[in-house]
C-alpha cells in the first residue's frame, strides 16, 4: 500500500452502506498485512451490479438483511500489490479478476464439486460479509485469477456477471444441438446470451419488453430478438418463441427475469424433455403450471451464482469468443461524488439506459492502459 | 382365440366407457388375425389406475377428453394365444407383461431413448386409444415381456404402476448416499416407496394424511411415516422431513400427490442441491416458492409415465427386491356386475381402503395357478 | 424413375464389389415401386470413405468380410423420386441427405438412445448390405433429412462423416473449459476438428505426420498443428501436447488413427480425469498402459458410428458454422471408368493429397445448381 | 496423551519401513498439540491393505518411492483425545473413521468434485506421506468421520477398503437394472461385491483363481462365482461371463485385479455400451483389444482411490446393508512381534488364507466394547 496518500486522505476509501439509501464514501482501515493464503489487491475496476442497487434501496433481499455497516459491490478486478504467506501462484504486480464468493471445504457441496452451494460461503456484499468496492482489498490467493495479457481491468470485473450466465448455460446443458430461449435482456439476459453463444447453441432467441435492450441483444448475436408487449399472455409468447425456434421450439430456455409471467411462458415454450433455468429472482413466488411441467417432463433448475467459471471465461475473453466490452454503458471515477453519481445512474437504468455501470478506481482515464 | 364361448356370449368382452359414468360390459370385436409383429393376448390379470377411475367419473384428464366409446384399463398381464406374422421373440403360451404406451420411433424424444415423451404414442386407455380391460387384445410383441416363472398375472400387471415409481426415481437419481422423502402413500406414492428401497436409498420417508396407507408404508419398507395432519404449513412439514433424515433432510423429494401443499413442501425440504421430482397430478396449477428453488439450486424435474423400466421392474419381481402382492387389496371376476363393483370399489379408495383393484379375468380363483 | 435412359443402358447403375479388387460397374435392379414408409431417391453426391477402400483392396474389415456382392458406398444425398405409402415427412423434390445405418427400435441400446448400438443395424456397404454408391435407392424416410436451401448434395454426403466427429466430440463431452487433443488430421480427425471448434473447445492441437493435412488442419481452425515425427515416442509426443494446451494439457484426446503409439500418446498426454474417445482403428489391438490409465482415472470412451446427429451436422452446415467444402480434394463422375478413377485416387491417397473423393452422379457440372 | 505409558515405554509407538524388509516398531514423536482445525487420535483398529504389503517387500509401488522412513497404514479408526484450535465438528471422546487422504482445494480436480485427483494430496504411506500405523497421529477434523454406536472400530478402519469398492461403483454407475461382473475375489474384489449389492445391480458375478475366495464372495451375496482356472483364455471366461448373466451378459465389468487377461476378458464380457471400470492395478502394461472396445463403443473406466464415500460408507454399515465383519481373517495386537507376524500373515495371504488383517491397537480383547 505504497505510494502517495490518496486526494481523499483516507487509507483505504470504501463506499459503505449504513442503512436504506445510506452509501457513504468513507474509509475502510485494513489489517497492517495480508494473512496466510491471501494477497492484498489495489482495486482498479468494480462494476455495479442490480443486487448492489437493491441493498441500497431497499436494505435488503429476501432473507439477506443489512443490519450493520457493509461495504458494496463484488464485480472487481485488480492488481496484486503484496502476498502473505504460503501465497505461491502469484506475485505482486499481478492483475486478477476477483472472484467474490470463498467457501470453506468442510461441507458436502463444496466437496462435491458445487461450492456456490456451501452453507458457509463468504460472498462479497451480502450480508454480513464486505463487498469490494473499496481502493484496497485482502483476498485469498486461490480466488484470484491473473488476466491474460489482452483483458482489461473493466473485463475482469465482469468476469463475474459472465459467470452467471456460463454457471446458467451449464445448468441447462447449453451445446450443439440445442435451441435456447432467454427470457430478458438486462445484464444477466446479455451475458447468458453471450454464454449460450459460445457454448454452441443453435439459435438463441431473446425477449425483453426494452427495445433498447433488445437492440444490444441484437449486436452481441441473438438470433432472434422479441418484445412481447406487455399486454401478450404467457401461451402467447410461448407460442411466438416456440415458432421462432424451429423446429420444435427452445429446447432450454434461461429465465433472467424471474417473473410469474417469464417462468409460465418458459415452461409453455419449452419442448417437451427440455430445461427451464431459474437465474432471475424478480418474484418471490409465481403461479406455476404443474400438469404441464410434469407431463412435458421438463427439468426446471435453479441456477445460483456460479462455481468453477473464472478460468472459462477469462478463456473466452483472451480468445474474442466474448465481448463484454460493449456492455459498459457509463463509467465513473471513486469519489464520493462519483458514487452517488454511479449508483443514480444505475438506479434509473430505464431511462439513462445503463446496462453495466463501472467504476475505475484510479480514474477512467488511466484504467486499462495494460491491455489492447 | 379357440375354445368354447365365454358365458356371456361376446366374443371378446371387454369394459367400454361411453360418457361420464357410462362404462359398459360389452363385445368389442376383434380382427380375424393380429398383423404384422403383433401377437394376441388373452388377458388374465388387469388392475385399475386411479386415471381409469377419474376417466369413468370426470369424462376427462386435462386435455384427454372421452368423445367415443373407449374400452378403460391399462395394467395387464397375460397369455400369447396367437402370434402374427415376423414375430421372432414370442410364442405362443408365453405368459407376458403388457407396456400399454407404445411411440413410434420417427421422433427425437423416442431416438434419444425417452419414448415416453414420442408425441405420437399410443398409449392403452388415453382417449383416443383403447385399453386392456378386454378379454383378448392384439399388441406388438417388441411391447409384451415374458414372466419370469415365479411372477404371476397380477404381479405382471403391476409392472406398470411400479414402473411409475422406477422412473420416478431414475428421474430423481436415487441410489445409496440419498435420503428421499415421498409425498403421498397412495399406490402411487407406495410403488414409489419399494423402487426408493430397491435403487439403495439410505432412508425413505414418506407422508399422506391418511394413516391406514401410511401403515401399509411402513410394512412395505418405510424407514419414516410421518402424518402432517391437515393444518400443517409446507415450512412446517419441510421442516419435520428436514429432521426425520439426518444429516441434512431429503436429497430427492418425490411428489406422487401434486398438490400445491406437497409441491411447496417438497421445496422447502430438498436440500440445496437436491432433486423434486413431480410425478402427481393432484393440481393443475400451484404457487410455487421460485426464489427458494433458484436459490437453492434445485431440480424440480417432471416424470411423465417411463421408458425402459418393463425387464427391471420383472428382475425386481422375480429376485424378490420388490414384494407388490400386498398392495392387491380387492380382486373382482370380470363381469359385467363384477366390473361395476370393482370400479365402485376403486372410487372409494377412502372408505373401502382399496390401494390396488384387480381383475382376474378367468375369475379369481384359478389365477396365478403358474406361479408359485 | 421416369426421364431417358441413362446413357450407360442400366436401369440402375451401381459400383458393386465382387471381390478383391473386383469392383464393378454394373446394373442393379430395384423393385417397382418404394414399400411402406419408404423413399426412392435419385443419388447425387456420394463420397469414398476408407472404409469403401479398405473392402475393395483387403475384402474385410475387423469380422465383416465381403462373401457376396455387395454395392459400395454410404455417403450419400439425393433426390427424393417417389414416396411410398405412409409416408408423411417427404415428398418428391425433396433434397435429401441419407443416414445409412437403420436400426430395428426392438432392442435395449436402441430404446435406451444408442441406436448405433443395435445388433441388428443395417447399415450401409457393410456386409451384407448394400451401399449407397448407386443411381437410385430406395430408404426409410425417417432416415432421410432434408437439406437447408443453402447446403449442397456434397454437404449432404458430407454429413455422414461430419457424424463421426460430431459422436466423438459428444462421447467426450467436448464444450467451452476443455483442451482438445486430435491424434490423426486425415479426413476423420479433420471432421472431428471442426466439430469440436463447433462445440466450444478453448483450443484444439491436432497432430500428423503428414505436413500437408496439418495445412489443412490450420485453414480449418486447428489452434495447434503438430508433427511429431515418426521417431517420437508417446511419451515426448505426449508431454508436448500437454506443453501446447495449457495450462495443463488436453481434457479430451480424440484418437482418430487407432494405433498404439497414439493411443499410448493420448493416454500420457490427457490430464487427470480427463477423457480419450477412440475413433480411429489402425489397430485391433495395442499395448496399453493400464496403471497410468487407472491412477489417472482416465474415461476411454470407444466411439462407433453415430447416432441422432444429422440434423445438427445440417444445422452447423445450415449457419456455416462448420464448412466442409474445403474437404473435398477430387471429383468425378458416375461411369465405369470415373470409378475406377476415384477409387485408385482415394487408395493413393499420400501421394493423390486425397481428403475427401466425391461423387457426383450427375456429372460434376450440373451438380449443386441448387445451393449458393 | 495422558494415562499410563506404554509398555513399550515409546511416546508414540509405529511401524515405520526403513527399506525393503526393514520394517521397525519404534517411537514416532509428535508435536506437542494438534495443530489448527486438527484432532489427536488414539488409534484402535488398523488394517493391513496389500499396498502396505507391497511397499514393505518390493519398497516401491509404480513411481512411488520409499526412500526415507515412513511410517506404513491407511485404513485406521480411533478415538479422538484433543482437539485443536477451530475444530468445530467433533470432540474429545468422538469415535471416528480417519480418511487417509487429505487434499487441497486450490486444484481443478478437488474443485470441480473430484479431489482424489488433487495432484497434492497427501496421503498415508504413499511416499513421502507417513501412514497411520501408530498410537497416536493428528488429523484434519474435516477428514475424521464419527462412528455410528452400531459400528465398531475395526469396521471404521474398513470404510477405507470398502471405499475403494463404493467409488468404483460409482463410476461404473452400478444401480438396478445392470448386471455386474467382478473380475477378482480379493479384499477389493469382496469390498466392491457388498458395494455392487448394495448400489441395486441386478446380478453380481465374480471370479477368481481361489475357491476359498469365491466361497467367501457366495456368503457375501455374489450371485454367480466363477472359478475360470489359469488355463482359459480371455474369450473363454468372457464367454461363460456373459452366458451366466442373462439376457446380455455383464453390463458394468469391474477389474479388480487389473492383468491383461482380466482386462481383456472385460472387455470381451461387456455388453455393447457397457463400462469397465479398472480398479486393480497388478500390471502396469496390458495388450488390449483397442477395435473391440472401439466398436463396442465401451467406457474403460479408471477408477482411483476415492471421494466422498465415507459417510455414505458409514451409513452403510450402520443399516447393515454391508457386513465387513466376515472380512478380518486374522487379528494382531500392536507389538514389536506382532506387527512382523501380521505383515507375514498379509503377505502369505494364498497360504494363510488371509483377506484382512487387522491391528487391534489396545489388543484384541478389549476393542469393539463400545459397538454391539
Amino acid at each position: 500500500m505504497a505510494g502517495a496518500p490518496a486526494p481523499h486522505g483516507f487509507s483505504n476509501a470504501a463506499a459503505v452502506l449504513h442503512g436504506i439509501d445510506d452509501l457513504r464514501f468513507e474509509d475502510f482501515p485494513m489489517p497492517l498485512k495480508p494473512g496466510e493464503g491471501m494477497v492484498r489487491i489495489q482495486m482498479k475496476a468494480v462494476g455495479i451490479c442490480a443486487s448492489d442497487v437493491h441493498y441500497v434501496r431497499k436494505g435488503r433481499i429476501a432473507d439477506f438483511i443489512v443490519d450493520g455497516p457493509m461495504v458494496v459491490g463484488h464485480e472487481s478486478a485488480g492488481t496484486v500489490i503484496e502476498v502473505g504467506p504460503g501465497v505461491k501462484r502469484l506475485k505482486v504486480g499481478d492483475r486478477v479478476a476477483i472472484e467474490p464468493g470463498v467457501p470453506c471445504w468442510s461441507n458436502k457441496a463444496s466437496r462435491e464439486g458445487r461450492y456456490n452451494l456451501c452453507p458457509d460461503i463468504e460472498f462479497f456484499a451480502t450480508p454480513p460479509h464486505h463487498g469490494s468496492l473499496r481502493e484496497y482489498i485482502d483476498h485469498p490467493a486461490d480466488f484470484c485469477y491473473v488476466l491474460p495479457p489482452n483483458v482489461s481491468f473493466e473485463q475482469g470485473a465482469m468476469v463475474e456477471p459472465l459467470s452467471v450466465g456460463v454457471h446458467a448455460c451449464r445448468r441447462g446443458e447449453v451445446k450443439p444441438g440445442k435451441n435456447v430461449a432467454i427470457l430478458g435482456a438486462g445484464p444477466i439476459g446479455l451475458f447468458t446470451l453471450m454464454a449460450a453463444k459460445a457454448f454452441g447453441a443453435d439459435s438463441v432467441a431473446i425477449t425483453d419488453l426494452k427495445n433498447d435492450n433488445l437492440a444490444l441483444a441484437e449486436q452481441m448475436g441473438a438470433d432472434i430478438c422479441l418484445n412481447p408487449k406487455a399486454s401478450a399472455t404467457p401461451a402467447e409468447v410461448g407460442e411466438w418463441l416456440k415458432a421462432s425456434l424451429p423446429p420444435y421450439g427452445p429446447d432450454v430456455v434461461i429465465d433472467c427475469a424471474g417473473f410469474e409471467s417469464t417462468l409460465q411462458t418458459g415452461i409453455r415454450a419449452c419442448v417437451a424433455g427440455g430445461k427451464v433455468v431459474m437465474v432471475g429472482l424478480g418474484s418471490e413466488e409465481a403461479r406455476f403450471p404443474l400438469s404441464i411441467a410434469a407431463c412435458k417432463e421438463l427439468d426446471i433448475l435453479g441456477s445460483f451464482r456460479y462455481c468453477n467459471t473464472y478460468p472459462l471465461c477469462l478463456k473466452l475473453m483472451e480468445s474474442a469468443k466474448v465481448d463484454v466490452n460493449p456492455m459498459v454503458t457509463h463509467r465513473f471515477g471513486f469519489t464520493a461524488k462519483e458514487v452517488d453519481a454511479a449508483f443514480d445512474t444505475a438506479a434509473r437504468a430505464p431511462i439513462t439506459g445503463a446496462i453495466k455501470v463501472m467504476f475505475n478506481l484510479e480514474g477512467p482515464d488511466d484504467d486499462d492502459d495494460e491491455a489492447a
